[in-house]
């Protein structure tokens, strides 16, 4: 049979993608040629992004100077756009995805798949949910999870990287490897989309902590030693949850490849560091540094640091407690080395 | 009984090592107070260090600056240093280890334990052995290894790092802990003597591949994906090698921490990148930039490469030949993402 990609998003790193699924779609008989791509429609210098994209093939705001394929086909229209897919891309913040399922349930194929590239968990009155399992519940489809050291812009230069993708069910993530893997964007599918999915979502909490260390000017030991402990920290809280989680899965690019990315470079680790220098808040910061861009890594602390507190565990997570009580009760920064 | 400590070394490590030693068997009444610590003498504008640091407390040839507790007693004599000692801590460069030995056996208490802090391994015609084994068995001591992500300045500054201790038998590891845990010097102890040394080994080698990478200026998910494939790499070279060596070794200081400080900072990543940009030989920029300290990743990875081209086992090893590769086969750095 015949598989249909639609990718449901078209920001920085939805697009990145588009460029590889477009080209390896082409690749193989299997797929059909055209990929629609969700984009949610906005006027760019007068002119609508779905037209610019289908004219100039270059998502010239959020992924400006990279080409893309054209067979990637920009849709303002996300029933429109998946309609008659068979496999599903998810890349949209995480926010969108409740009402996106509503609007897409029961009008889609029976035999579709989907697969997430959303970092993020659901925190609700009752602890959280996986953003996978929002998805697969929702929309009754199986639902892997890709994530990896995964800078967009980096990818799209085709810079050499791997990625991780989680499946449930091993032919769903040899299908969606074949429309992601190339020589430079190098893709392991493992049988753990829960541990894939909180590996994603946990990873920028500590690169709140490794910016913390950057502006006390810790040196490159306890910068290390906060990313090992934030790595122990993650796969603890995995496990602690899901006990079918895998100790292998953190030693893959979605586990310690993607947190010394995020703790290398990266918005939250630069914001944290500033917080150190300039004795500023994190909210302020984020308003004067980010463009707009929200900073991840302090609210998922708040997040984890609720489902902790509640279940009485916060003693057991040391770092990402301290790291919480830093952004959010005005804990001196040198603490995280001296709570921990 | 009484546990008497001796230090066999006094390089830049072995003075970092011995500000801890010496103040932290001062906090239990089973150890000796007075710690002796053997010196290779030599002159220091025309005194003998050892003279220097039993009387100014400093190191000022191989610690400047840093204050050594007065029970670190300087000793130029091997056989005097160790002669009543229960606990020998090695810190010397591996190429002494044999002559040492020799010199000790049969002069050591009974009822003398050993702890490695040396790096390396020792490669001869048949394959390798490891140091902790030269040690035991020359000794005929239980020998434990302490590593992890342990710059010495940053050590002896006091700044907040982790490290392990591999032992063979518990009480052995506990002991060891004792003299070398502090609150910014963090012992875990693991039951894994062999894992914890061929980290401390063969982690140069990678950050050969870190620096490289930073030279071609591919990027930090490149750099991510170098080392996770790095510690993939020394993960299944110690466990083909000894099946009882722990996955979980590898998410200690001495596995992911070291790894990712030795590719952040360090001669082996600086010289490595100096290598892309200038063009010039890895020996000459030994010559010109190390002040006549050796570059330790190259000779290593010749080592791994003389093991495992024996055995036939170089294409279950890509990273690692291929860095041998690049460095003294003239391969062009840039395969470093292409050959793996």
């Amino acid at each position: 049979m015949t598989e249909r990609v639609a990718l449901i998003g078209s920001g920085n790193w939805g697009s990145a993608v588009a460029k590889i699924i477009g080209r390896n779609v082409r690749k193989f008989d299997h797929f059909d040629n055209k990929v629609k791509m969700w984009v949610f429609e906005e006027k760019v210098n007068g002119q609508n992004l779905t037209e610019i994209i289908n004219t100039k093939h270059e998502n010239v705001k959020y992924l400006p100077g990279i080409q893309l394929p054209s067979n990637i086909v920009a849709c303002p229209d996300l029933l429109e756009t998946c309609r008659d897919a068979t496999m599903l891309v998810f890349v949209v913040p995480h926010q969108f995805v409740t009402s996106i399922c509503k609007q897409l349930k029961g009008r889609i194929p029976a035999n579709c798949k989907a697969i997430s590239l959303i970092k993020g968990i659901d925190v609700n009155a009752d602890g959280f949910r996986l953003i996978t399992d929002m998805i697969q519940d929702s929309l009754g489809v199986p639902t892997c999870v890709l994530s990896g050291a995964n800078i967009a812009n980096e990818v799209a230069e085709e810079k050499f990287c791997e990625t991780t993708i989680g499946y449930r069910n091993r032919a769903d993530g040899e299908l969606f490897r074949e429309i992601f893997h190339t020589p430079t964007f190098r893709v392991n599918i493992v049988p753990d989309v829960v541990g894939v999915e909180l590996c994603g979502a946990l990873k920028n909490i500590v690169a709140i902590g490794g910016g913390l260390v950057d502006g006390l000017k810790l040196g490159d030991n306890t910068k290390a030693a906060i990313i090992r402990i934030g790595l122990y920290e993650m796969r603890k809280f995995s496990k602690m949850f899901y006990a079918d989680v895998k100790d292998e899965t953190f030693f893959e690019s979605c586990g310690v490849a993607d947190l010394i990315t995020t703790c290398a470079g990266g918005r939250n680790r630069k914001v944290a560091e500033a917080h150190v220098t300039t004795g500023k808040s994190f909210d302020q910061l984020e308003q004067e540094m980010l463009n707009g861009q929200k900073l991840q890594g302090t609210s998922t602390a708040q997040d984890m640091y609720n489902i902790l507190s509640k279940k009485g565990l916060c003693h057991e997570f040391p770092l990402m407690t301290t790291i919480y009580k830093i952004c959010y009760e005005g804990l001196p920064p040198i603490r995280i080395v001296e709570d921990i």
